[in-house]
C-alpha cells in the first residue's frame, strides 16, 4: 500500500498511528509533563511528551481544566519587570544578543508550551477544540484573557492564509466531511441527506470550504452557493423543493446564500473575506457568463433595532408594523433600508453585524427584499427581510478603504433612495 | 486532465493564477507597499499587496535587497523605551489590555508584515528564499541579525513539527520531485539518473522525505536507506553498481546512508531527529523483520582533528600516518574512536558535528570502519573512516537526557573499548 | 478545481465531453446508422456513429426498441448455409485464410455491431442498460435469445474478473457512489442514510464492492460485513443500533451478511464468488486474528418449501407448524436443515438458490438458527430461520469439486445431525 | 486498505499479490493445468489455476513454447465437421438453444483458455507478452496464424477503444512511466534524462499515451508535441537544445512530431487515429488559439522508392542525385511530392507507411521539406526529407471516406502542384 499515496491519506495514515505514540505509562501529572516538555527533554521526546500531554488533558473534568488555564495563565506567564530592565538595557545598547533575550522575555513561555504541543500530527485540531474550552471560561475568569491573546497570536499564524487550500464540496464528497457540513450550516439549517442532496447535486449549485492541511477532515468555513438567471429576491425560492435546475451555463448570477464558520475555536480569525473572493475568482473561471456575484443575507439585528423605534414619533408605528408582520412590503424595505444605512454603533460603524462583515470586505448594499424569509429564524431576526449584498471585484478596494477609514456605506442608488423614502405607515396599529 | 491531483494539484493551479493577482500597474515604490500592507489596506486587499511586494522585491538587485533588510531592521524595529514603559505598567496593573499592548510593542512589526506577506499561496516559498538572502549579508551586517531573530521565530511556528508530511520517494515519484532530490543530494553524489535509480528503485532501497504541504514541491530533508543482512562497513559495497538486491522482507538492518536539508532558508530549523523517528517507526511497520536502525555516517571532522594531533607526543605518529593514509586499519579504527568519543569543545560537547547531531538525537556510537569511504571527500575529511550511529528507540530518550545535560557520550562497549586502546603506530612513519 | 482526480477523473471528464461529439445534425434512422457504423465509415468516424447511435436509442420508445432488437437479431444474424460451406471446406483444407473466413461468418454481425458501440467514452454502461431492455423483451420475444446470447458473450469478455476492481466502500466515500449502495442493497434495506452510517463507520464494520474501469460510477457488486467475536445467530443483533461496536482487532470472525448484485444488465454473468474469495484475502490482511469467515443468509425458499410438505405424513405437522409460527425453535432447525441438505431438485442440485451459490462456491452449510430474522421480508421467505455458510478457504476447492461432480452437499456434523434428527413436532396444531 | 484510495493504487496493491497465489505445489504440467481450467474445475478455482498457468509459461524454454502454442493450435480447435452439422441444423431450425450450439462450437475453446488466462490482476499484460512470442513464430509455423487470429479477436475485444484512458506525460509523471516512454520512443529516439527533459519539461511541449486500466504502468501509445508559432519544416529545429521556449498561449499550431506504438503484442490493434484525434481535442481546450494540428512526419519509405527509379528515363537523374544527397531542395520536394502522391501499392493505396496511416486517419498532405531531418536515420530512409500532414477535424471524415472507397490522397494544393512539377535535374550527375 505504500506507492502513490497522497497526504491525505498520509496525514490519515499518521492518524491512525498516533495512538501508539502517547505514552500510557508516564505517571507525571499535567503540569509535571508541561514543565518537562518545555525543558530540554522536550527537545528529543517532545512528540510523545505532547501527545501525553494532550491525552491527558482530553481526561481532565471541568474543574481540572479551569486549573490548566490557571496554570498557563499563571505559572508560565512573561516576567514584566525583567522585560522592564532588557528593554532598557536594549534601548541603550542594541544589540542583536539583548535583541534576542528581549523578544524571548516577552513572549510568555506558554506561547512555546502550546508550539512544543502542536507536534504530533492531529494535535492542531486539538488545540483548536482546547481554546474552545478556554473561551468558555472567559467570562467567570476575565483575566484568562491573557492566555486567550496567546492563542489567537499562534492560530493566527498556523491558519495564516496561505496555509488554506480551498476544496470543492460536493456530491463527489466523502460522506465523512459532508456529516460535517450537515453539522455546521448556521445560516439555513440541512434537516436531512435528500435536502444536503439539493444544495449539492443539482448543476446550478456550489459548495466551497476551506480546509487546513493538519485538519483535513474538518473544513473551516464554507460557502454555499446558488446560479441564477436574475438576482433572487427569496431564499424560499432559492432552496424550494420543486425548482427546476439551471444548466451552470446558462447562470449569469452567482448567489452566496449562506456562510458558516465551523470552528469555534477559531473565533477571531476570519476566513470569510478570503474565502468570498476566492470562490468569485474560482467561478469566474468556471462559469465565464456570470455577470454579478450577491449574497442573500439574513438582517440578523432589524428586530432587535426595530423593538428600541417603537417609541420613536417617526418610526415607531412603521416599527410595530413590522414587528408585528402587518407592515406594508414596500414600507419594510424601507425601513430595513434605514436600518442598515444609517443606524450606527458607537464606534460609527453600522449595527447589523452581518453588514459590517459584507462592507468591511468592501461589497456593497445592492437590494432589499420583504418577505423572503419565512422561516421561524427569518421572522424572528429579520422581521422576514433579506438583503443583496454585491460584490464587484473593480470596486471592493475602494468600498474596503472608505468603510475601514470613513465608516462609509456603500449602497445603490435604489437602496440609498429607499434608506431616506418616506415611509408611509405611520400610526401604531396593533393586529387584531 | 492535467497532473495526479489533491492538494499538491490545488495547489498549483492557485500557484498558476497567482499571476494574476499581483498589482502590476501599483506603481509605489517597495516600502510603501510594505507600509499599505500593513495599514487597514492591508486588512481587505493583503492578498493582492502581498503578491505584488513579492513580485517587486523578484526585480531587486542585490544592493537594493540590502536597503529592504535595512528598511526591516531598522524601520520596523520595535520602540524599546515604550516597552519598558508599557512593561512597568503591567507589573503594577496586570490587566489583559495591558498584556496585550506590551505583546503587541514587544513584536517587531516585520513579523506583522512577513506574516501578511505569506497570504498568497507560494509566498511561503518566496520567504524562506528571501531568507537565503538574509543570511548571505549577515556577515557584512551583522546588526541584521535582528531580522534574522524574527525570520527564525515565524518559520519555526509555520514549520512546526505537525504540519509535515512524511512522504516515501521511490520510483513512483514524479520526475520534478526527483530532480531535486538529485539536486539536493549533500552527502554522496548522485551522478546521473541510472544512479538515482539504483538508490530508488530496487526493493532494497528507500528514501524518505519531509514535505510541507504549503511547498509540495520542495522537499525539506530527505534520507536514504538501504536495507541489509548486516551492519555494513563501506558505502562503497552500498553503493555498487554491482551488489545483488536483497528482498525486503530478508533485510534485519536499516543503514540510513545519507541525510540532506534541502532548504538553506530554514538553516537552524531542525527536522533531522523527527525524520530518522518517524522513518524508523515507518519501516519497523512495514518490514517487521528488522533489527536494527544505523546510519553509514561520515566523520566530517576527523582530518581536521588529526592534523591538530601531530604533534602530540602520545598520538602524534599515528596521527600523521592516519593523514598519509598509512596507518593500518585497526588502529585507525581506535585514533577515530577517541576522537569520538573523547574530542571536545569548549562546551563539553563531541568536536564533530555528525556526532553531535545523532548523539544529540540519543543515538549510540556503534562501530567504526577504516577504509569505508575512498571517494576524494571521504578521504579528505574522514580519512577513509565511517561510523554506525546505532538508534535504538528504546534507548534515545536515555541517552538524549545524559548528553543533553551532562554531555554523556554513549558508545557501545567495543567502542568504548577501542577508544582507549593502546595504539600500536608510535613513531612518525612519513610515507615514501 | 473539481473533483478528486485518477481515473476515474479522467473518465468523468470525458464523460462530459461526450455530448460534443454526439453528431447532432446527423439525420439516418438508427439502422442506417447502425449500417453505417458496420460499414468502412465506422472505422474513422465510428466515436461518432457510435455516439450517436447511443443518442438515438436513448430517444427510443419501447415499441421503437423492440423493432431495434428485431433488427440486431434478424438482420445481423449469421448465414447457416454458408458457415456450414465454409465448415466443409475447412474440414478438407485447414488454412488459416479458411479458418479466418468461418469465424467471421459464425460470429453474428451484430457482435462487431456492439463493440463499435463501445468505443465511446461511458458507453459500457449505456450497452449494459441497453441489456435490461433487452431482458424485458425475452419472454415475449422469446427468439431475442439469439441476440441476448451474444450480449452475454461480449459481456463476459469486457466484464473479464482481471479488469475489476476491489473497493472498499466507507464514510470516505463519495456520496455519489453511497447513494448507489443505499439503492442496490437486495437484502437488508437500507432506511436512510443514519441507517447507511451504521453499516460503514463503526470500527467493526466493512464493505467492499468490485467497479469496472469504464463504468467507475456504477458498483457491480458489494458486499457487507460484520467484525464480530462470535458467529451471530441473528441479523436482528448485527443490525441491532444499540449495539457496542467492536475494535477490528478484537474481532475473531467476519459475517457476510447482505450480498447484493447492482446491475441487472449483468445477468449471467457472476462476480460473487470472487468478490467472497477477494475480500476474505483482503480481511485476513488486514485482521490477521480473524478465524471465521461466515455468512449470515437468507434461506429464502424454505417457506415455499415447506408449503410443499404440509401434507407429508412424515413432516406435515412440522412443516404447518413452522408455516404458523408455531414450532419450537429446535425443531424449525432440524426441517430447516432438512431442506437444505436434502431437498433437491431435478438436477440433483439443492433447491434453494441461496445454498447453491455458497455450496457451489465451495462453502458447508456451518450453523442454522430460529427466530433469527424477524423482519416481514425473513418471516415471508425464511420462517425467520438464518444459516451460515462457512468459507474455509482450505476446503473450498475440494467442496466445490465435491458440488460440481456428484452434487454433494458439504455440512458441518452438527448440522448433519440435524438433517436427520427426529423432529418432535409430529401433528398439525393449529394456532388459535 | 484503508481510506480515500485510487485506482492505480489497488492495482499495484494486488500486483504484489499476485505471487501469494501461483499455486506453487500444483505439479501437473502446463497441458494438464489448461485442461483443468477449461474444465469445471477452472469455474471455482480459475484464478489461482490462471495464475499457475502463467507462472508456468514464464518458466518455459522456446522449444516448450512453441509446443504450447502447438497444443493451443491443434488441441484446442474446432471442429469443423461437427460445425457443419449444426449449421445445417440451425439453418432448417434456426432455435435459439442450436444457436448457442453453434457459437460455441464455431469458437476454439483456446479462446475461452485465453479468457480464463485472463482472471488474475496483470494476466492481461502477460498474454500481451505471450503474444509477442507466438508472433516470432508465425514465420517458421504459418499455421499457428489460427492461433493468433484468435489472440487478436480477444485483444481486440479486451482492448475496446471506450477501456482506453488518455493520460498526459509530463515532468509530474512518476519516474516508472517516463522510463517507459524512453524505452519505447521509435521515431526520434532518446537519449537521456536531459533529452526526456526537453521533450516534457518546456512550456511549449506535450505528451500524451494511452493506458488501458488493467496494464496501468505501460504506455500503449504515445505522442509527442511541440507548440510553436508557424508550422515547422524541421525536426532539426524542434529538438535543438537551444532555442528558447514559447508560451503556450501564444502558440498557434500543434506539431505532433513523434507517435511511438509501444507493445509489439498488440500489433494489428490499432489505437493511432484515436489518440491523434483525442490530443486534437484535448489541446483544443487547452489552448483554444491553437489553429492548425500538423505532424511532422518521416517518409520512410522514399529512399528504397527512389531506388526503384534510378533507371527512370524521367525520374532517373533526378532520384540518384536525391540518394546521392546532391539534389536541390526545390527539386527533392518535387520528386517527394510525386512519391507521396503518386506511388502505389498493387492494392492502389501509397506506396509510403507513414502516409498511408495520416491519409487513412483522414489528414491531408499540407508541405514538404528537404533537408528537415540530418540524423542518419533521416538521411537512410527519407533522404533527409520530412513532410507535414494536416488534421483539420471538419475534414477528416470527407477524406477518409474518399481514400477509403476510392483510394483518393488528398493533398494541399502546394503539394499537389509539386506533385506535377518538372524537376529541372534530369541527368544522374555522380557526386565527386
Amino acid at each position: 500500500m505504500r506507492r502513490n499515496r497522497f497526504l491525505g491519506d498520509i496525514l490519515s495514515q499518521l492518524f491512525d498511528r498516533r495512538g501508539l505514540m502517547r505514552g500510557k505509562d508516564d505517571t507525571r501529572d499535567i503540569f509535571a509533563l508541561c514543565g518537562a516538555l518545555l525543558s530540554s527533554e522536550g527537545e528529543v521526546s517532545g512528540l510523545r511528551l505532547a501527545s501525553t500531554v494532550l491525552a491527558r488533558y482530553a481526561t481532565l473534568d471541568e474543574e481540572e481544566k479551569t486549573a490548566f488555564f490557571r496554570y498557563l495563565n499563571t505559572e508560565l506567564e512573561i516576567d514584566a519587570a525583567h522585560i522592564a530592565d532588557l528593554a532598557n538595557n536594549y534601548a541603550e545598547t542594541p544589540t542583536p544578543e539583548l535583541f534576542k533575550s528581549l523578544c524571548q522575555a516577552a513572549e510568555p513561555k506558554r506561547q512555546e508550551l502550546l508550539r512544543r504541543l502542536n507536534q504530533p500530527v492531529g494535535a492542531t485540531a486539538e488545540l483548536v477544540a482546547m481554546r474552545v474550552d478556554l473561551l468558555k471560561r472567559l467570562k467567570a475568569n476575565p483575566d484568562l484573557a491573557r492566555t486567550n491573546i496567546d492563542f489567537v497570536h499562534l492560530l493566527r499564524s498556523w491558519f495564516n492564509r496561505g496555509f488554506l487550500v480551498l476544496q470543492q464540496i460536493s456530491w463527489d464528497t466523502p460522506a465523512r466531511i459532508l456529516d460535517k457540513i450537515v453539522a455546521y450550516e448556521a445560516v439555513h439549517e440541512i434537516n436531512d441527506w435528500d435536502d444536503l442532496r439539493r444544495r449539492l447535486y443539482p448543476p446550478d449549485r456550489r459548495c466551497f470550504a476551506f480546509f487546513h492541511p493538519a485538519m483535513p477532515d474538518e473544513p473551516l468555513i464554507f460557502v454555499e452557493v446558488a446560479l441564477t438567471e436574475t438576482i433572487p429576491g427569496s431564499i424560499d425560492h432559492v432552496l424550494s423543493e420543486e425548482r427546476e435546475p439551471l444548466d451552470a451555463d446558462q447562470a449569469k448570477v452567482a448567489v452566496f446564500y449562506s456562510i458558516s464558520n465551523c470552528q469555534k475555536g477559531l473565533t477571531g480569525i476570519s476566513f470569510g473575506n478570503l474565502l468570498i473572493k476566492q470562490v468569485v475568482s474560482e467561478l469566474s473561471l468556471e462559469c465565464p457568463e456570470l455577470e454579478s456575484f450577491v449574497t442573500l443575507s439574513p438582517i440578523p439585528g432589524l428586530r432587535r433595532w426595530l423593538e428600541t423605534q417603537v417609541d420613536d414619533p417617526d418610526l415607531g408605528g412603521a416599527a410595530q408594523a413590522a414587528l408585528d408582520g402587518a407592515l406594508p412590503p414596500e414600507d419594510l424595505r424601507a425601513i430595513t433600508a434605514r436600518y442598515l444605512v444609517q443606524a450606527k454603533r458607537g464606534d460609527g460603524l453600522p449595527k447589523d453585524p452581518v453588514a459590517r462583515f459584507h462592507l468591511g470586505n468592501g461589497a456593497e448594499i445592492h437590494d432589499l427584499h420583504a418577505g423572503a424569509d419565512t422561516s421561524p429564524k427569518g421572522i424572528a431576526q429579520s422581521a422576514g427581510a433579506m438583503v443583496n449584498y454585491l460584490y464587484n471585484l473593480g470596486q471592493t478596494e475602494r468600498n474596503h478603504e472608505a468603510f475601514a477609514t470613513e465608516a462609509t456605506v456603500t449602497a445603490s442608488r435604489a437602496v440609498q433612495a429607499l434608506s431616506t423614502a418616506q415611509i408611509q405607515t405611520k400610526t401604531k396599529e396593533p393586529t387584531a
